[in-house]
């Protein structure tokens, strides 16, 4: 594998192939056990222009894991500041040998632009409102660990659809993989033509979303860029589209409940459900180190 | 040891044996042997929420000594600023199967908090004015390589009494360890009735307390929250309570200064006196480095 | 080697020794080899108190090439912004026993002074207007990569002289090496005596200095500080002092371009002459990581 661009440019082989892999990792994570190191002395470069806690140190935690060394760089305290183009600086971090570039970009589309002109590996850590595959690969992994397939689960993807690359990258693997993927949100948070698109059942309720669910997805929901304009209030947003536990009768009995965090508890998760034995959000995150582990190791430049 | 929450919580006994293990870092690091690699493979993460230079170097070169890989977090690049609360943010980062999580956090009580929720352990490296307690093992250590010993050692603690976390977990473990502590600050920085909690006396000039004092430990004033309320002016604060050379006659005939920075040269304490020989500030911040492996060692999750 | 604190203090020798050892660095790093960690266990501080992406990252990478690890520091996150003086700052991470500080510093002479009070190793990464080591070593080896030899070979430094440290230490070291150095810029960023002090020759106008050249060097100009005080507007320095293309044909045929970036594109260097067969501005950050890590390697606390 050259990039992680995207799961649309991610075949089903290779995903499955690192969800194995990441299995590997994942034990090795939890009996304690060293490394195999096999990116020992090589460096990853995390280039972050947007601010995250989870991802950012998850893919440390998965390099430093393997052996890499990681230089951690964010546009406050870059030459970026300095009016230097994209390309320019992911050059020059190309220029100093690094084995891959983890890259965050509010701009859809940034990842595979740099990967046109780049022959360092390119890993997609969330490019605007376009796609977030490691994401997407972890969520596969905790639902297939959980249920112990993924071909024929029912999964409903809920709420801000418009904005969330989390959701997108979701569809097309869990879409790629088999999973039958509803997704539902407010009518002013569904692009036009998402089905279509992505193979997917659109709704503009929860409720017809949610039946015969076995793993109910609540995406985040961005307060301070939504309220006001697309939505009416958190409040009305979390009485119509808020999972909570009353609403999971829903679902079918023992469904699971995910969320990619950070969560606002009250929104669009109710805080008690986020903290119940059917709630994946720790093993989703926990998940996560070892499938970018994987998904460093897999990378050739 | 589970967590290093607070000198409150810490028995005596540990405390030493903190000490003993400091000492074997310190002089590993003097002679420059490469350490033990006791934590290889381990990740610690730095979880800070306020500013700080010497606490998290000292955290992080401590945590490297013993071949652990560090990952750090601060409020500014993390989504703390998303609104997510701390709770979440540190399950998220114990999902990631860090060996510690050492937490600077304006909140008293803040890690004593996440040790109940949490399974990882948690190193306190300030809590709000509550306690500070690698500050005071560095203090303790210090001052012990000086005098031989702690037991009987007259300890004045001078300054902002009401504020410093470092008064609080040094009144306790000198305490613990033997000493007789003092503290002396201006009437508005003294907290009712601590004289009472602590076991030390309290006074409110500065002669009576570094009266036979072996040791003067002065504190940061922090000008830009107390000057205009709690205090009239810094010049007023150093004419009353500056710590100088003309009135360490008052302590002992070669009594130590401390400093557990950063200094407020010419306010809290003299600039020429800060460096002089008996001067143990920069003492201090060696022996931190070397308390910090030994409390990142003995960590049992 | 004690420091490297400017090429003023580096003599010719030991400049010719660490592009021989920068060599090596730079092969190891191209086939890939593991390096030889001759820094293993070894702590280098980054005390950055200006924005920077290549050179931090840079220093960075050539320190975990060498097995050391990396403490990074920045104003925003330390206790400088806590009032701290600088000398107080470094000695405390000196303290920590670290092996080198790497220092950028707005004010010329920052590093001289800490080297004058401490111990450690300092390694100049930037002082104010003053000098830039690292860079021109880089920017002679990357020329002698090419040349084959520096003696003799015709360098024109263009654009702000008054402000580049790029320029003073390249001047200096490209002189002492044997080179014949020219800089040009507008009379309002030339600064007085340049000429004189520096064993150059300074023009006012971009074409006699570039005449017959072999290499001609960009500096990048800081339009934030530089336009409506001491430049009219970037369009006009561009008109006059931009390199592109087409004054490329006043110096040698075949001249190599060269830029210590970050470039604005379309202003000192036109974007298509950057990405040209003849631009070594990619080279110049390939040598940055190998003459850093010669740099670190050679000194001596």
């Amino acid at each position: 594998m050259r990039h992680l661009l995207g799961i649309e440019e991610l075949d089903t082989d290779k995903a499955l192939a690192l969800l194995e892999r990441a299995e590997f990792h994942g034990k090795a994570a939890r009996t304690g056990e060293i490394s195999p190191g096999s990116l020992r002395g090589k460096i990853v470069v995390q280039l972050f222009f947007e601010a995250s806690t989870r991802t950012r140190a998850s893919f440390e935690a998965a390099a430093k894991r393997l052996g890499a060394d990681v230089i951690n760089l964010s546009p406050s305290s870059s030459s970026v500041t300095k009016g230097e183009t994209l390309l320019d600086t992911a050059r020059n971090l190309e220029a100093m040998k690094s084995h891959a570039m983890v890259l965050r970009h509010p701009t859809s589309g940034a990842p595979h632009f740099l990967a046109r002109h780049l022959r360092t590996s390119i890993v997609n850590a969330g490019d605007g409102t376009h796609e977030h595959p490691t994401q997407a690969l972890l969520d596969a992994f905790t639902i297939r660990q959980r249920l112990g397939r993924i071909a024929g689960v029912r999964v409903a993807i809920c709420g801000d659809i418009s904005h969330s690359r989390v959701a997108r990258s979701n569809a097309l693997l869990l879409g790629k993989l088999g999973a039958e993927v509803r997704v539902a949100g407010p009518r002013t948070l569904l692009p036009p033509r998402f089905g279509e698109a992505f193979g997917v059942r659109v709704f503009d309720r929860l409720e017809p979303a949610m039946e015969g669910a076995d793993v109910v997805m609540a995406l985040r929901i961005q307060r301070e860029r939504l309220v006001g304009s697309l939505l009416p209030s958190t409040r009305d947003y979390s009485r119509s589209f808020g999972i909570t536990r009353a609403r999971m009768r829903l679902a079918k009995p023992g469904a699971l409940v995910m969320h990619p965090g950070p969560i606002n508890r009250g929104v669009e998760l109710e805080g008690a459900l986020a903290d119940a034995p059917e709630s994946l959000v720790l093993e989703q995150v926990e998940a996560g180190v070892a499938v970018r582990a994987a998904v460093l190791e897999a990378l050739e430049s």
